[in-house]
């Protein structure tokens, strides 16, 4: 292993030691997007599954099967089970929040309209499960099918819990588990049980999936308030402006006065934002150490994907999944 | 039995033979689609599924399986589930029509709003893959998810032909299939599968349920032209406005010279539609049989739907189902 291997990102040395399972994985994508029948949703969904995306959730699939000594070819099926259902979210989501841009491109409902994206989503969603019940495996089917079942749970709770103070802590982690960290565990769990697995080790790795996922959401919400525009991508506190409540404003509600309470009904709640509001909630948050509570949070949870690998064989895949782990708290650290 | 009986309908009576069987379906329905993490979901979804709607699909899936002599309890759970994927798509449909009504009540996207139809339709989804795993049976998941992907795609290709006069009766066809036939031989076929019925039987049972999906549909297009306004509850010439291509239109097209394509062209194409279009459009059916064909291909549909019982018991579940299927074109008899 070279120097240069070394600098490189642990998703990129990931992918260089997937590289031949993950051809795999998107020749099969390629073939089950397609329709003969409706050409329109073989457009639709290559417009999003070309524009690259990292492939994270099925990598880490492949990845699980792979530490668990998987030798069958299943796991490319549940690999591409797991980025159609992404997908799948991606589309819809997109429609439920009006966005207009996703992977630097302009979104399927923009392109097109709502109702392609919604129907291409409901048509990657059935094709995930075609794929899932070609493993004929029952348990992975239960797994996949309930992360599905988490998956809009969460989303829904996210559409009532915005925008309302009473949203605590739990209802917070929730929505992630919903929006991130549901697929994120099934995508390693099901690695582990196609790979027919011990129950430890299967556990093992839903807990570093669950793990990863909670831990890359909070650093995201952390970043929107903490981070520099260039980092993110996106200008520091979006989500105030949107009025969501993400991890650090849930923190500093619950320790608020009276004062503060009303300050954050007003933004939040009735959205009725002032100029300076944005920089009065970041003193407020640091008042009450919101900012550095929601960062430890992130590096607790860091910590917990990584730790729970310890019961795996020690091979460079392990090491790669628990360099990832910290990696996705590095941008904070 | 008596006379009354005798005057009952084919839905209602087997609704009474089903009852025991119905009830169990209810109870889980309404157990399944509750959600303790985000209660928007059964608001909405029960906002749909108490506003009664026929049951015909999950009565169908009843039937079928005792029909071929099924003792156990998971053809309650298919019923709950094909009934769970019939509701997700009329949520994700209302969104597509932008509909504001349906089993006259307001529509879910217009009493929340289209994120909580899309989500919430997602979620029964995603229930519905729970419900069906229960079965532990591999091939009834097959079938499901086939025939989930063959909705999806029909309503896509609906999309995309819609306004088009190249649309062909096999287009139509698919388009059918998706929007109605998919889910009815889906819900006889993995009632016949649960039972461990005979692939002849299995065979039968899907050819029914196709067969009567599109009879089912074929009607519905047959009576925007025919019907008087009160037997079909909308106005004739809906499609017409709408400028749907249905089986009278794409019949009438087929046989159009140079001045009748023109007409289609701007009215359905390019939706140029002034006053007395519709009635010109009807005259133009009637000279070409148009509409006559459609009936008797909607009655031929229908005597294919009661033969293929022929080779199951003679039992009066049977006769019900040959009743059904007579009944959906006694309205164009």
């Amino acid at each position: 292993m070279s120097l240069d291997d070394k600098a490189q990102k642990p998703h990129d040395r990931l992918a260089e030691a997937l590289a031949e399972d993950m051809e795999a994985v998107n020749r099969l994508i390629r073939e089950r997007m397609a329709s003969e029948n409706a050409p329109r949703i073989p457009e639709v969904t290559a417009h999003l599954i070309e524009a690259g995306g990292k492939r994270l959730r099925p990598m880490l699939t492949l990845a699980a099967a792979n530490l668990c000594g998987y030798t069958g070819r299943y796991h490319v099926h549940l690999a591409a089970t797991v980025e159609f259902i992404h997908t799948a979210t991606l589309l819809h989501d997109d429609v439920v929040d009006e966005s207009q841009q996703r992977r630097g491109r302009p979104t399927a409902n923009l392109l097109w309209d709502n109702k392609s994206s919604v129907l291409c989503g409901d048509y990657l969603f059935a094709r995930s499960f075609q794929l899932m019940t070609e493993t004929g495996n029952m348990r992975v089917l239960e797994i996949l099918s309930n992360a599905s079942a988490t998956i809009s749970e969460g989303e829904v709770l996210q559409l009532t819990a915005a925008r309302d103070l009473a949203t605590t802590e739990e209802i917070y982690l929730k929505v992630v588990r919903g929006k991130t960290a549901a697929l994120f565990s099934a995508a390693t769990e099901v690695g582990a049980v196609i790979a027919g697995a011990s129950d430890e080790q299967v556990r093992a790795l839903y807990t570093y999936g669950d793990a990863l996922g909670v831990a890359f959401q909070i650093v995201d919400d952390y970043l929107d308030y903490a981070g520099a525009a260039d980092v993110i991508g996106k200008n520091t506190g979006d989500d105030f402006r949107e009025r969501k409540l993400t991890l650090p404003v849930i923190k500093a509600v619950a320790l608020a006065d009276a004062e503060e309470r009303a300050f954050w009904s007003r933004t939040i709640e009735k959205g009725q934002q002032e100029v300076g509001d944005l920089e009065h909630a970041m003193k407020l948050m640091a008042h009450h150490g919101a900012l550095a509570a929601t960062r430890a949070d992130a590096l607790a949870w860091a910590e917990r994907a990584r730790d729970a690998l310890a019961i795996l064989p020690q091979q460079p895949l392990r090491e790669m999944l628990e360099e990832l782990a910290l990696y996705v708290v590095a941008r904070i650290r």
